[in-house]
């Protein structure tokens, strides 16, 4: 198919990789993309093996990861849903390589030192590791559409910060909320966020029937959040909790405006700040966003609640993390990268 | 059994019901409880037509409510689990006929008038009701002791006020907080808290793999918060959700310290204030509490997390809402009424 | 959008409505279908008030049913996702129209009389109903792809006899079961078959955490089975139960082979049956379906394991109830009437 | 306490071993039991550390195993919850050492070379367990009370076990069944069952929204079926289930009767089989056990649905596989082993 784009990926074994590859692989604009892995040679050599949902459609064949067969194939543009130190590792040959590369662990995110400090990435060649780091794009299309379009390493936001930023957003740009009063995120997270990886914490045991609040004060993705909002680290507290339920973020989140507004103002602010933006869905007061609503969507949804007083403000933001806040939002920011409607791929 | 004390329960037909007539029921200084009904003739005449998990430990006959009979029969003691307008009617007569009641409705728990209001309650006798509201106690074992002893009302506490306060109680008493910071419970309550009626809201379809927030700013129970922590209504934030479980309640609540502590001076505050107070277990950090963990059981479970600064406080506060929350509370009173051990009948 | 067709949904409110609305609006060969609704004039007038999910792509206008209406907007296909009685009562005005009709209910499904006697339809017009009965195509692509194209009266199968006649049809038409052995299919279902109406039965806490069998030999579904399997009524016990989920159907079939087999002949057996049928999918053993592989799908997926003595083989079948047992299926029957790509709108 | 059994657990801080403590823990015949560990010095030496819903009733110490020490402590009865080879190793020296023991793993289950074959035991004195094997009394009440009386060694039935024989045994040992047209027991547990280490298959995204069949014709509480039910391997056929619940199992058994019989008949057959043995209850048709009844209770609820002609029989089975399955019944034969009534402590 001349004219398609080759794409290839790098941890399609993952629950966010599964979500990739299934949106790339019926993307009009794309070629069927490459699927790469890195494991071992007895590891599986199709993705079905792993997935066996994904039977039916023809093969998912995983190739082992080699730089000079992927130029060969004409791959422009790839996709790493690895953990943060490999695709630390991983990114500074394929940037040099020619490669654009969209990058869905935390390995480029951030900007600030003390921020990356919590992630211990040993880079072999620290110039190069600073370089791309002052390269890299952060990848919320609402924010930095324009950076996005242009950029050739961008770095795929984290799912609860894109919960939390997107809510945020409009008033704080706005210079209407009181920052010294405090910021509270209070988040809940589906399983699929805590990784593939069985551990007594995704045992099902452990989480049927329960709920708990988890790396409170101290969650990597703290440090997205108040980069990307211009905050300073105290005046946000981010609390993530994990719900029994496979799927999903939903961020109950509380500010105090600096003057009292009626709720038709938020709502207008929110709106012209994501006007002609499809993806973000503004609830009216008093309806709110749920949760299911926005599963196997690419859509984040903003509601609030206002106190009477005008001041008090609650935020409810909802995302499915596997899709705007991972998969989706990498298959969003292609389309910004080359130039394709943002919403081509995701309906 | 002579000496063993007579009570009967009204409404046990519910979830709350249920639970209690099981605590009751195998009670050590009770009799077999007489169970109520109000319905119309054709309803289910034993609990276990009602809830076939009741089978195989004799029957559960539900009786029609008849103030003498329940005189002859030696009744002295009256659990209502009925609606809050229901309470609101039958209490009159129940106490002036001499019966000690302990009402697990919200009908009795409000001593302000504006936060009555939001029931509307509809009073045959305003002079009666304005009477038993001044002198029904608030059920709340860990701040009420004394008063619970000699009431002849008990006002049984909500179940997500039971978390909140007990959570705050300790540190707002001895005057830590700074409560012009403002203070918010982000609440989060099993299915079963909805009570029994099949409603669209109820719907399994509706609540599995979903999570929602709902009546933010307007919720009863804060009327009964901020009554009982002396607190002015624009002080407190609660917003309350629901959770895709049957049973639990799981609030994190946020503070402002007024001075900055250290976490063994927070965790001594709570520690001091629940000494010799079984039914509240109290988490040394960095462990927290999880919903898991009070299920099936009596106990509040408290937690905290302290920011670096000393300042920022995250409280985490787990109950059962039908046991802690409704069923094991009130039980928990009538140990209390009846001057008996706080843990009988509750392990 | 001149040579696409025109299509109508009643009933759209619903869970099966829903998908069904939703594979419509992007099927590439429809216009956006007009959805119709019957109820009262202060009922809903756009189906994103009903399921907030939909919002952000448009309006969803739900239309009172007028006959003249649809025919003036030029409507060609009609799709009912009503009860058995509204869709028994509607049909013969809409095939005396013009109209061809995929019925979704079960108004239209079974030929012999014992079998419709179970729904006790009240026919207007014994004639018409009659004629409309022996007319009406089972709409199984699988089997009856050639009438299908030609029917102007599809009946949509059921969700469980979909899971059921799919995993038998192959075996059974080649003559290899034993009949006189009897043949069972335990069934389980996700709480989306129940329907959207609250009830006892589907509140969260009565299905979350709980598994039960109901309907044991009096399903509704058991005569479209043994109808369109060509059995008599006690060679096929079906006993379905309700699973803690929302959707999908997983049915263990057990069945006794005439003479023994070797595992791969009755692979070959399923796959010569469903070759070139894409919504067919087998499982080579020792692999079996899982309930989740084909969620979200159109698929039914198939595997079986055989006993060392070849005889007794056990069948296991998964369809999502709502697509290839309702919906989904629903399309596919339409693609093969307007002589489509079997996949068109599915993928 | 002078009087009381002193009793030891090894394996506590698995899920059936933690149910066991709590009901020895509060069990008037015993004392606080000991609780013992194999682990590396490393572990945790206090089983609410393991479990932190245990906080709060005193501390439950986890000592290494030593049998001297338990000895000098007065142990006489020991209780083993780990896994089978474990068990297989460790009775030989408590048997020696004038232990009773109640052994909750598949160690000494099986008679039968056969079915023993399938654990694949290395045993060091193959002649001394021979001569356990051949001493082990299978511990189902209901069928062995007066062995389990005076017996040493109790091999206590694995949960599915428990379900399907005590549906099958008063109609098979009452020769009602034609076992010529084979049985089979379909049936579905929660994931405790599967143990608590966390695998791919437990993991809570695997399972939830997901069912599915495994060990389909190879299961190895197969064996122990067949040889308490006195049928041929072939006669049975057991498919379990994997339910996304935390607990229960629910078996659906299809038999054949030899001769007509009408419902009363078949429900007297069970309550007289039944009669007198608490734990077992009876369900009248149509009413069905669901599994939600018994959960948290030592009940196995039988039901039963019989077709028009008398002679196809559905059974429905419930048990809570952590109490009747495990724990609950390990308590119960400890009841019978010392001549206390048969509910002590289990309600």
């Amino acid at each position: 198919m001349p004219g398609k784009l080759k794409s290839a990926v790098l941890g399609a074994s993952g629950y966010s990789g599964l979500e990739l590859t299934r949106l790339l692989d019926r993307h009009p604009k794309l070629e069927k993309p490459v699927l790469l892995r890195r494991e071992s040679p007895d590891g599986a050599t199709d993705l079905a093996e792993v997935f066996p949902e994904l039977c039916g459609n023809g093969g998912y064949p995983l190739r082992m990861l080699s730089w000079p067969e992927l130029q060969k194939q004409g791959v422009q543009l790839l996709f790493l849903a690895t953990p943060h130190a490999a695709s630390r590792s991983l990114v500074p040959e394929a940037i040099a390589r020619g490669l654009r590369v969209i990058d869905l662990s935390g390995a480029w995110r951030l900007k600030q030192e003390q921020h990356r400090a919590i992630y211990s990435f040993q880079d072999a060649d620290t110039a190069t590791a600073a370089e791309l780091t002052a390269k890299a794009v952060y990848g919320l299309p609402e924010l930095n559409r324009d950076c996005i379009a242009t950029a050739q390493l961008v770095a795929n936001p984290g799912c609860y910060a894109t919960s939390v930023i997107l809510a945020l957003a409009p008033l704080l740009k706005a210079g209407l909320i009181d920052r010294a009063r405090g910021i509270i995120s209070d988040s809940k997270s589906g399983v699929s966020g805590a990784g593939k990886s069985p551990t007594p914490r995704t045992h099902f045991v452990s989480v049927a029937d329960n709920f708990s609040a988890y790396s409170v004060f101290s969650h990597r993705h703290l440090g997205e959040m108040v980069e990307q909002l211009g905050l300073d680290d105290a005046e946000l507290i981010f609390t993530p909790h994990l719900l029994p339920i496979p799927r999903g973020i939903l961020s109950t989140i509380y500010v105090q405006l600096k003057q009292a507004m009626k709720p038709d103002e938020v709502e207008s602010c929110l709106r012209d700040f994501y006007s002609g933006k499809h993806w973000v869905r503004i609830f009216a007061a008093p309806k709110l966003p749920e949760l299911q609503f926005c599963l196997h969507t690419n859509y984040c949804d903003l509601g609030f609640c206002l106190a009477e007083d005008g001041r008090r403000l609650v935020l409810i933001s909802c995302v499915d993390n596997l899709l705007k806040g991972a998969a989706g939002q990498a298959v969003q920011n292609m389309n910004l990268m080359y130039g394709w409607e943002e919403r081509e791929g995701l309906q």
